[in-house]
C-alpha cells in the first residue's frame, strides 16, 4: 500500500480530484507543482488512508514509516541539504490538511529540523544568528505545545520576561544572544513537563508532528467543526511535509495570503493581505496590521507581477476564484497552497454571472448555478441595518457582511451561555481563535479590533454567513467591555449593532431592513428555475395575502400550506370561542356562519396574489383548545375568586378540551369529524371566495388538503363532504383537487390505499418527524441538543429531515400512493421543504413540488437545481 | 350462475362445508336433508351471492327471478300443493341465514303464500277457520312490519281493540270472525300506509320477502351486531324459502329448541325448551313461559325418542353439541334447522374433554384445542360473587354464568348513556329483544322476567359471556322500576346485584370472588401448551412479587415486562423527589443511592417468584414529572397564598419538567441519558438482587430493557453503561441479554440497524400503537368511539393490534433485526400480547413469546395454540 505521495508524483488523474486521498491542501499543491509547474517549495503529502489507518489502530500503520523515511531522503537530496545538517541544514513545515478546509481547526508544525546543531547551520547559512535561534525558539515552542501538549503560557511567560529584561520593545528587537537563552529555557521547561529532554533527533521530531497532526483530527475544537458544518468524522486528515521558506528572514522577504478575485464582493481585482518580514501565520492570526495585496506594487513590483500572472494561470486552470498563499523569500516567490476560495454570498453570484459572461472561463449555466451554494442565497437574503443615525462606536474592516443586533459578549463561554439563555448576542474580541468557534456559532455578529480580512475571525464568520467587523483598531477591547476613542464605555451585556457591510458599529439596536440583493440573484435563479423546470417545483407555505404576495416575488409557483388556523385567530377568537362554547347546534351553526364570512374574505386575498397559480388549503388543524386561554391563568383567577360567569364558562371548556398530549389529541380530520360544520363551511368559504374572485376575471386554482389523516375511511368520508360542497356551489367540472397530508407514519405506511381518495399527497414532514421519533419539537429541545452533542443524532431531524427514519417513511407513502396512482402528485410542506440536503432527497424519491417559508423559495428554487444537476434524470413534474 | 340451491341438491362436498354459500341455516338444512336424510320440511337456499349481488346493484341480478320460479315449481309439485291454491296451498316461511349465526337480528317472513283465497284453502283442509284466519292475519303483520316498513304498533292497536271487544281472554280465545275483522282491518292499515293493497299474488309475496331479507343485513341493528362480533359487512345472507309446517295448529302439535347437551354445563342431557300448539317463535320470543324438553317424555313420548334418536345421529355426524329447532305438526316431527350450539365457557371446556374421551366421538387434543376459545377462558375466568347474605330480590334461570354488579337501567338508551357516564349499569327489561342490544352490550349483567334458557337475552348474554338471569317471574318490572314479590321497590339508578350461575338477584353490591374455574380448564391449557411448545412462549407483564406469583400460577413461563416505575411510587415518592429536586450531583447520588436499596429488594422478590425463569426488566420510562405533584394543584396554593418553601420548590420543579407532550418527552432512554445515574444505579440494584437470589440457591435469570429507542446510537450507548455495570458486577460470562423495546416508528424503520446493539427487540406496541396513529390514549377514546361506530375503524387499535398500520411497522422491525441477527429473540409486550387476534398475527410474524397481564395468561396460552394450529410451520422458537 502506499501512503506517502510527493507534490511532483506524476498521479494517473488530476491531483486536484484526488481530495479524498491527499487532502485538500495536498491535493492542490501536487497539481501546482505536477501539473501547472507552480513555484512550490518541494515536499510529500501522507495519504488520509495513514491517518484513518493510524487512527484506528493507535499507532503507524505498517510500512508508513519506511515510506516516510524514503519520501525524506528524496527531499535531501533534491535539496542537496539534510534534516538537522549543521552545516545546511533542511528544515521542514508539517501541516494538517483534510478533504474539507477546516481552518485554523488543526495543527502546523514549522522550523521542524531545527536542533543545537542545525541552529547553527541556519545562522552560518544565512548570515543571521538572531533569525536562526528566532526559528528554533518557535519551532521549539510549537513543538511543545502542539506535540508535548504543554500550555502555551508557560513558553509565553518567559519570552516576555526575557524580552523586558533585554530592554526590547518588540519581538525583532530582541537580540540573538538572548533568544539563545529563550531556547535553553524553553528545554528546560520541556524537560520539566515530559521528564524528556526537547528531541535533537529530526526523525523523531518528524514522527512526533505527523502524529500530532493525525491526532488533532479528533481534538474536540475539530469535532466542533465538523459537527457545526456537517463534516463526517471519519475522513482524517492528510499530512503535508513540505520544505520550509522563510518570509521572515529579511526585509526582501514577506508573506500574504491572495485572492484571485475580492471573495467579499465578486469584484475583478486581486485581493488580500501581505506582511512583508513575517510568517504565514501572522497574517492569518490577525497579531500584526496587514497591508493590501496591492501594496506589492510598490514594495516588490516584479514579484507582485508574477504573483498576478500566477493568479491568472491559476483562473484559468481552476476555472474559479482562487485563495492562495505564497511567501517570498529573499526576493523568490513561492506558492505554499492554492485552493478554489470562500466567498460571500454576493460574490458567489457575482462570479457565477461573471464567469458565465467571460469567455476565457466560459462557465455553463449549470456550472455557474453549482457555484452559488443555498447558504451563499440565505447570505445575501441577509438583512442589512435601515438608514441609522444611532452613534457610531468604530469602524472596522467590513469582514462579512449582513447585520446583527446583540448584547456584547466578552468572553465564548458566557456568550454561548447568554445565547443558550435565549439572548441574541454579539461575540467582541481582541482577535479570536479557535478556541472561540462555539462563541461565534451562536453570535448574531463578531466584532474585533486586531486582524484582517483573512483572519480567523473574518473566514470563519464568511464561511458561516455570519455578519463581523474585523480590526476595529480604535476601540480598547478588554475583558468585559471595550472603550471607543472617544471615551465611551460599552460593557457586557449593552446591546450595539453591528454592520458587516460597512464595517460600522453602533451603540444600541439599530432597526434590520430587508436583505439586499445584488442583480445576479435573479440571473442565477433564472437559470437554476431552467434547470429544474418539470422537474421539481417550488411552492411556499403561505396564510395571508400578504405573504403570498411576497412568496410570489420570491418566485414561488403556487401555495403549498395554506394554513387556516391563523385565520381563526385575532379579532376572530370571540367568534371561534362562541363555536366551541356552543350550547345548541343554533349557537354553533350561527358562529361558523359567522367565521364563514371573515374566511371567505382571506381566501380571496390569498387567491388574488396567487391568482393562475395552485393555492393548497389546509382545513383546519390544531385542537380546539388553542383557541382557549391558558387553563392554569383561569384557575388562578378562579382560585383568588377573580372569575366572572363567562370566565368560568371559559374555564370549563379549556378544561373539556384540554388535552394530555395535544399532538397526538383530538386536532386536525378528527377534530373535523367530531365538529362537522367546520370542514364544511371552511370548503364553503373557500368555493365561495374562488367564485368571487372569478367574477372579478380572476383565474383562482384551489386544492383542498384533509390533515392527520390515518385511515382511508376517513379520507373518503371527509372528501364526500367537500364533493358536496362542491357539487353544491356547482363547480363540480372543475377538477378541484382535493388530498391529503402525509403526516402520521400510519398514513405514510399505508399509502396506497389513502391514494384511493387522494388527488395529490402531501407529506407534513414536521409531525411525520414528531410521531415517528416521539419527539415533541416543544419537549425535547434540550434532549436534541445532547444527542448532536454526543453524536446520538447528526443533525436535527426537525431541520434536516431523517433520511433513514422519517425519510424511509416517505417513501414508503410516495411508493404505496404511486402504487395505487401512478401519476399522483406528492408534495412536501414541512419546513424539510426549505431545507437544501432535505430537497435533494426529496428530488431523489421524485416529489413533485416542496412547499417552504417565502424567504427560503429562492433556497429552495436553487436547491432544486442542484437536486437536478446532481441527479439527472427524466421529467418528473405532474 | 346458479343462485338458487334446494335442500336436496347434491353437491359436490358436504353442504355443511358451503357457509360462505349458503349461509349456516342453509348449509345444515341442506346437510340434514340431502346427507342425515332427515325429516326436514323441503325448501331452496338462495345463496349470498345473490344477495351480495342485489345490495350492490340495489336489484335482483340476471337470472335469480327464474331460478326462484323454478324451484318454487319444483317444490309445488314435490308437495302436490300450490302457492295461493284456495284449495289445499302451500305456504312457505323466508328466513335469513347468514355465515354467522346473528340471533334475531334479522328478518324472517312465516305464512307466505296465504291470500284472501288460499286462507279459505287452509281452514278447510285443517278444517279450522280460526287458525287459518290466525296464520293469515299474523301473515298480513308480519309482511306489513317487515317487507313494507310499518310500525308494529298499528297492527298491535288495531288487534287488542278487537281481542278486547270480542271478549277473549287470550290470542288464543278470538273467534275466527273477529280475527277476519282483523284481517280487514289490517289489509286497510297496507292500504292506507302505503297507497297500496296488500299484495294478492303469493310471487310478489315471496319476491318482497326475499328483498326485505336481503335488506336486513343493513339494519341498524345488524349492522351493530356485527361490529360488536367482528363479523365482515360485505358477507351478505343468504335466504332459506321452506315449506311451513305448523306447531300451532293445535294440542298435538308444538314447537321446540333443543340442544343435544346441556350449554350451559355442558352435561351430557339433551336440554331445551319446548311449547304445545305454538309457533317457533314464540319459544325464542319469551314470550309465553316454556316447558322444559324432558316434559315431552310425557306429552309426545313416541316423538320425544325420536328426536332423542335425531340429536344422537346428528353428534356423531358434527362430533359436537348441536343446537336444533323442531317442529310437531299434528304428530309429525319436523327438524326446521340445525347447528353447532353456541355454549358457556365452562360448557366449552367440559364438552371439549369429554368428547375427547367419548371413543365415538373420539376428538383429537387439536381438536379439542379448536373447541374451546379465548372467550371461553375470558368467561370462566370471570369473577363470582362470594358468600353473601344480601337481600335476595327474586330468583329466575341462571341463563349466563358470571356475576354483575351495577345500577338498574330499564331501558337500553339510558342504560346505554349511563355506561357512557361511566355507570356500571345492569340492564332489567321484562323481556329483551333485538332492539335493545346497545343496553345489552354496556350491561354488566342482564335480568328479565319473562324467557327462557333459549330466550333473546339469555341467548345474547351466553354468546358476550355476560351474566344475565332471565324469566324472574316474580318480579314486576316496569317501565323504571320493578317490584318483587315482597313489595320491595327497585327503582332506575338503585345497585343490584345479578348471579347469572345461580339465578338469583339482590339487593345492593355484593363483593365479587375470584372466577370458579373447572378442571377441565387445565386439561384443555396443557393440551394447548403441547400444542404451541417451541412455537410461541406466553409471558406475563408484572412488577411486583406478588404478580409474578400470579402469573406463574397462570403459566407465565417468564417476566416479558418487568416496569420500574411502580417501584418510584408509593412511600418511595419522597426519595424519587429528592432525586429530580437534587441541587448539587452530591444530593441526588445520595437520592439515587437510598433508591438502589429498594429497588434491589423489589428485584429480589420478582426474581424469587420467576426463580429459574427469564425476567425482563425495563428501565425507567415515564417522565419525570410522573412523580411530581399536579401543576395545577400547586398554582392554586400559590394563588391562595398556602404554598410552602418546599411546595414552591415543588412547584418550580413541576414547572421545569411539565410538557406540553409528555408521550414524546424527555422520557425512557431520553431521561436515562440526562440522568445518567438513574439506568446505572437500576442495573446495579438488579445485578444485586440477582447475586442475593443465587446466595440462597436461587437461579435467576434476567435480561435487561432499555424504553423508547429511536436511533442505534443510544441503545449502543446505554449498552455499554449496562456491560460495565455487569463487569463491575463480575458477572460478565453469564450472557445477560440486553435488549430494547421497539415501540417508536423509527426503531421500527430501523430495525436492522438497532438489531446491531440488541439480544433482543421486544415490540411495545402500546406506544407504536399511539406514534403510529398519532393517538394519544388518553386523549382520543371520544374520536375512536366515533371513528368504530362510524366504520372508520374496524377496531379498537388498542385492543386489537392494527395489522395493516402497526403491524406493518412490527413486520418491518422483525425483519430489519432478523435481517441483522437471524436469531434475533422477538417479544411483544403490549396489551396486544393478550388479544387473541393479535396473538394470531404475531405468530404469523415469527415473534418468540408475547408478554400480557397475569390474567390474560391461559388465554394467551389458548390463543397461542390456536394460532400454532391455524398456522402450522416449524418450529421458530430461539
Amino acid at each position: 500500500m502506499t501512503f506517502v505521495y510527493a507534490f511532483d508524483h506524476e498521479h494517473p488523474k488530476p491531483p486536484m480530484e484526488l481530495k479524498d486521498l491527499l487532502g485538500g491542501k495536498g491535493a492542490n499543491l501536487a497539481e501546482m507543482t505536477s501539473v501547472l509547474k507552480l513555484p512550490v517549495p518541494p515536499g510529500f503529502t501522507i495519504s488520509t488512508d495513514a491517518c484513518r489507518a493510524y487512527l484506528a489502530d493507535g499507532g503507524w500503520p505498517a510500512g508508513l514509516r519506511d515510506e516516510v523515511d524514503a519520501q525524506v531522503a528524496r527531499l535531501e537530496e533534491g535539496m542537496g541539504k539534510r534534516l538537522g545538517d549543521p552545516v545546511d541544514p533542511l528544515l521542514v513545515s508539517v501541516r494538517s490538511g483534510a478533504k474539507f478546509s477546516m481552518p485554523g481547526m488543526m495543527d502546523t508544525v514549522l522550523n521542524l529540523g531545527l536542533n543545537d546543531d542545525s541552529v547553527r547551520g541556519l545562522a552560518a547559512q544565512t548570515n543571521d544568528p538572531r533569525f536562526a535561534n528566532d526559528s528554533y525558539r518557535r519551532f521549539i515552542q510549537m513543538y511543545g505545545k502542539i506535540v508535548l501538549d504543554i500550555p502555551a503560557e508557560a513558553f509565553d511567560a518567559v519570552f516576555e520576561e526575557k524580552r523586558k529584561a533585554s530592554g526590547a520593545d518588540t519581538d525583532a528587537d530582541i537580540p540573538a544572544a538572548v533568544l539563545a537563552e529563550v531556547i535553553e529555557a524553553y528545554k528546560a521547561i520541556i524537560l520539566r513537563e515530559t521528564g524528556k529532554a526537547f528531541p535533537q533527533d529530526p526523525a523523531e521530531q518528524l514522527r512526533g508532528s505527523i502524529e500530532a497532526v493525525f491526532n488533532s483530527w479528533n481534538s474536540p475544537r475539530a469535532r466542533a467543526y465538523r459537527r457545526r458544518e456537517r463534516i463526517p468524522d471519519d475522513l482524517g486528515t492528510a499530512v503535508n511535509v513540505q520544505t520550509m521558506v522563510f518570509g521572515n528572514r529579511d526585509d526582501r522577504s514577506g508573506t500574504g495570503v491572495g485572492f484571485t478575485r475580492n471573495p467579499a464582493t465578486g469584484e475583478a481585482v486581486p485581493y488580500g493581505d501581505f506582511l512583508i518580514n513575517a510568517q504565514g501565520e501572522d497574517v492569518v492570526a490577525g497579531i500584526r496590521n496587514t497591508l493590501p495585496l496591492s501594496e506589492m506594487a510598490n514594495s516588490f513590483p516584479d514579484i507582485y507581477k508574477e504573483l498576478l500572472a500566477i493568479f491568472g494561470r491559476l483562473e484559468l486552470h481552476y476555472r474559479d476564484m482562487l485563495d492562495t498563499e505564497f511567501t517570498i523569500d529573499q526576493d523568490k516567490l513561492w506558492m505554499l497552497q492554492t485552493r478554489v476560495g470562500k466567498r460571500t454570498g454576493g460574490a458567489a453570484l457575482r462570479l457565477a454571472v461573471a464567469m458565465v459572461n467571460d469567455p476565457t472561463i466560459g462557465l455553463s449555466h449549470e456550472e455557474a448555478v453549482q457555484r452559488v451554494s443555498p447558504e451563499h442565497l440565505d447570505q445575501v437574503l441577509h438583512p442589512q441595518f435601515e438608514k441609522t443615525d444611532a452613534k457610531v462606536l468604530g469602524t472596522g474592516l467590513a469582514a462579512s457582511p449582513g447585520a446583527g443586533v446583540g448584547a456584547a459578549y466578552f468572553d465564548a463561554d458566557r456568550a454561548a451561555d447568554a445565547a443558550d439563555a435565549g439572548e441574541k448576542v454579539i461575540l467582541v474580541r481582541q482577535e479570536t481563535s479557535p478556541e472561540d468557534v462555539h462563541g461565534m456559532a451562536v453570535a448574531e455578529a463578531i466584532l474585533t479590533s486586531r486582524g484582517g480580512l483573512v483572519s480567523h475571525a473574518a473566514v470563519v464568520a464568511r464561511g458561516w454567513g455570519k455578519p463581523a467587523v474585523c480590526g476595529a483598531e480604535s476601540l480598547e477591547i478588554g475583558a468585559d467591555s471595550f472603550t471607543t476613542a472617544d471615551g465611551t464605555l460599552v460593557r457586557e451585556g449593552d446591546m450595539i449593532s453591528v454592520d458587516g457591510s460597512t464595517g460600522k458599529v453602533y451603540l444600541g439596536e439599530v432597526p434590520l431592513a430587508e436583505g439586499s440583493v445584488p442583480d445576479e440573484f435573479s440571473t442565477v435563479l433564472e437559470w437554476a428555475d431552467t434547470i429544474r423546470a418539470g422537474k421539481l417545483a417550488v411552492r411556499a407555505n403561505a396564510d395571508t395575502g400578504e405573504d403570498a404576495k411576497r412568496a410570489r416575488e420570491f418566485g414561488a409557483e403556487g401555495i403549498g400550506l395554506c394554513r387556516t388556523e391563523h385565520m381563526f385567530l385575532g379579532d376572530r377568537l370571540p367568534v371561534v370561542r362562541r363555536m366551541i362554547l356552543a350550547d345548541t347546534p343554533e349557537e354553533e351553526e350561527a358562529a361558523l356562519a359567522e367565521l364563514l364570512e371573515v374566511q371567505r374574505l382571506d381566501f380571496e386575498e390569498v387567491l388574488e396574489a396567487m391568482d393562475g397559480l395552485p393555492v393548497t388549503v389546509r382545513l383546519l388543524d390544531p385542537p380546539l383548545h388553542e383557541f382557549l386561554p391558558s387553563i392554569e391563568e383561569l384557575i388562578v383567577l378562579d382560585a383568588k375568586g377573580d372569575l366572572d360567569v363567562p370566565g368560568r364558562a371559559l374555564l370549563r371548556a379549556a378544561q373539556r378540551w384540554q388535552e394530555q398530549n395535544p399532538m397526538l389529541g383530538v386536532r386536525g380530520v378528527r377534530l373535523g369529524i367530531i365538529k362537522n360544520g367546520l370542514y364544511k363551511m371552511q370548503v364553503r368559504a373557500l368555493l365561495q371566495a374562488a367564485k368571487a374572485r372569478k367574477a372579478k376575471g380572476g383565474t383562482p386554482i384551489i386544492e383542498i388538503m384533509i390533515p392527520l389523516i390515518v385511515t382511508y375511511p376517513e379520507l373518503d368520508l371527509v372528501r364526500r363532504w367537500v364533493e358536496e360542497e362542491i357539487a353544491a356551489a356547482g363547480v363540480q367540472d372543475e377538477h378541484i383537487l382535493i388530498g391529503t397530508m402525509i403526516e402520521t407514519p400510519r398514513a405514510a405506511v399505508r399509502g396506497d390505499e389513502i391514494a384511493e381518495a387522494a388527488d395529490f399527497f402531501s407529506f407534513g414532514t414536521n409531525d411525520l418527524t414528531q410521531m415517528t421519533f416521539g419527539f415533541s419539537r416543544d419537549d425535547v429541545a434540550t434532549i436534541l441538543e445532547k444527542y448532536i452533542e454526543e453524536g446520538l443524532l447528526k443533525v436535527d431531524p426537525f431541520e434536516t429531515i431523517d433520511q433513514a427514519g422519517v425519510g424511509e417513511l416517505v417513501r414508503l407513502g410516495a411508493e404505496g400512493g404511486r402504487s395505487t396512482k401512478p401519476g399522483l402528485k406528492l408534495g412536501v410542506c414541512g419546513e424539510h421543504g426549505g431545507d437544501p440536503t432535505s430537497i435533494g432527497f426529496f428530488y431523489g424519491l421524485g416529489i413533485n413540488y416542496v412547499s417552504c417559508s417565502p424567504y427560503r423559495v429562492p433556497i429552495a428554487r436553487l436547491s432544486a437545481a442542484l437536486a437536478a444537476l446532481d441527479a439527472g434524470g427524466p421529467d418528473r413534474t405532474a
